[in-house]
């Protein structure tokens, strides 16, 4: 059935630790229904060669990262190591508007400033869980040859990262990618699907009664 | 994934106008996933021929039933020409305590009072609305040959269900039966998917934990 037009999109955060198959369950939503707005993250960091501003990022200097901080222009923020990253408030709110849904790849620190932020109410959030830990290491070794340093310090964020599952009001455990992907396009044609989501429904059932009347 | 062990079943009340598809909706769900237990009602009215107590309907004495209501032991209940008609609650506990869900399909006035019983909490609620009511009028035709004055007596109660749409937790437009099947089940899964619904994840994680430390 198609969208009503007056629908305002949600929010759908999904944070798991590295490894997990987030990124992999974001790409196939979007794929899945293109209508759904990828939220990229702005940062101070410099681009990276093959790095497109407004693709992977949006690039920003610091000043003009404060500024967006100071007015107001970002859901949530955070600084690592000497960077800021944060995601934009404006497209969020012009896609809310179009009826269209914003999809965070992010952690529970954007998580949560979501949540508690003026659009905390059209938020739904969702945890990726690995099956096991040995499997997610497994994940985080098979990508790149990334030195025992580097793999440990990944493993520490992970177990940071996982500590606050239950911030979450969706928990899938990723045995299996498709199936994990089933159980996220069930999440969110749910919550399309809510009463309080649906507010052309007055008016549908309004003209329902009139057709009673006509009768 | 195989559903917990500890998982506490829930209430799935489905209710809709006569001739919206909900029958055939609850049919088809039962058949998805045969752990779905229907809740049979009880009813003083007499059998007809080819019904079977327990199977259309638990057929009880007058007293009997007044005795179960009397003892909090029916989860609602309603007077309808004379007869009762109501939802046992033992098989109901039974079913939650077991992890196996309930599927309810009842009229607006014993949705509420489910809502409203000590197992409130642990109710889903899905409204099915009929696309228009020329088509919810040629779907109660097409059935069978009844008389103008019962169709119009049956379109008086559909109107009236109806105006109850804004009470459930979810709505359903019924297009098509298998468009609002798979909608019906993504609502199912998901609500099994909230975090607080999935009472064995503290254990998961837990054990996560533990393979952290392990390492």
């Amino acid at each position: 059935m198609a969208q009503t037009l007056s629908r305002r999109g949600l929010l759908l955060i999904l944070s798991s630790p590295s490894g997990a198959g987030k990124s992999t369950l974001a790409r196939k939503l979007m794929a899945w229904d293109p209508s759904i707005r990828f939220s990229v993250s702005a940062t101070t960091r410099k681009p990276r060669p093959g790095e497109e501003d407004g693709r992977e990022y949006y690039f920003r200097s610091h000043d003009d990262f404060k500024t967006l901080i100071r007015t107001g222009d970002m859901l949530e923020h955070a600084e690592v190591f000497g960077n800021f990253y944060g995601s934009p408030k404006a497209p969020v709110e012009a896609a809310m508007l179009a009826g269209r849904d914003t999809l965070f790849d992010i952690d529970w620190q954007g998580g949560q400033q979501i949540r508690n932020s003026s659009l905390g109410r059209d938020v739904v959030s969702i945890f990726i869980l690995p099956p096991s830990i040995a499997e997610l290491e497994s994940r985080l070794r098979g990508r790149a040859q990334d030195s025992d340093e580097i793999i440990a310090g990944r493993m520490a964020k992970s177990r940071d990262e996982i500590s606050h599952w239950a911030e979450y009001d969706y928990v899938i455990i990723n045995h299996d990618i498709d199936h994990s992907f089933n159980e996220l396009t069930a999440i969110l044609q749910a919550e399309r699907l809510k009463r309080d989501r649906q507010p052309d429904l007055s008016d549908f059932v309004r003209n329902l009664n009139r057709e009673f009347e006509a009768r």
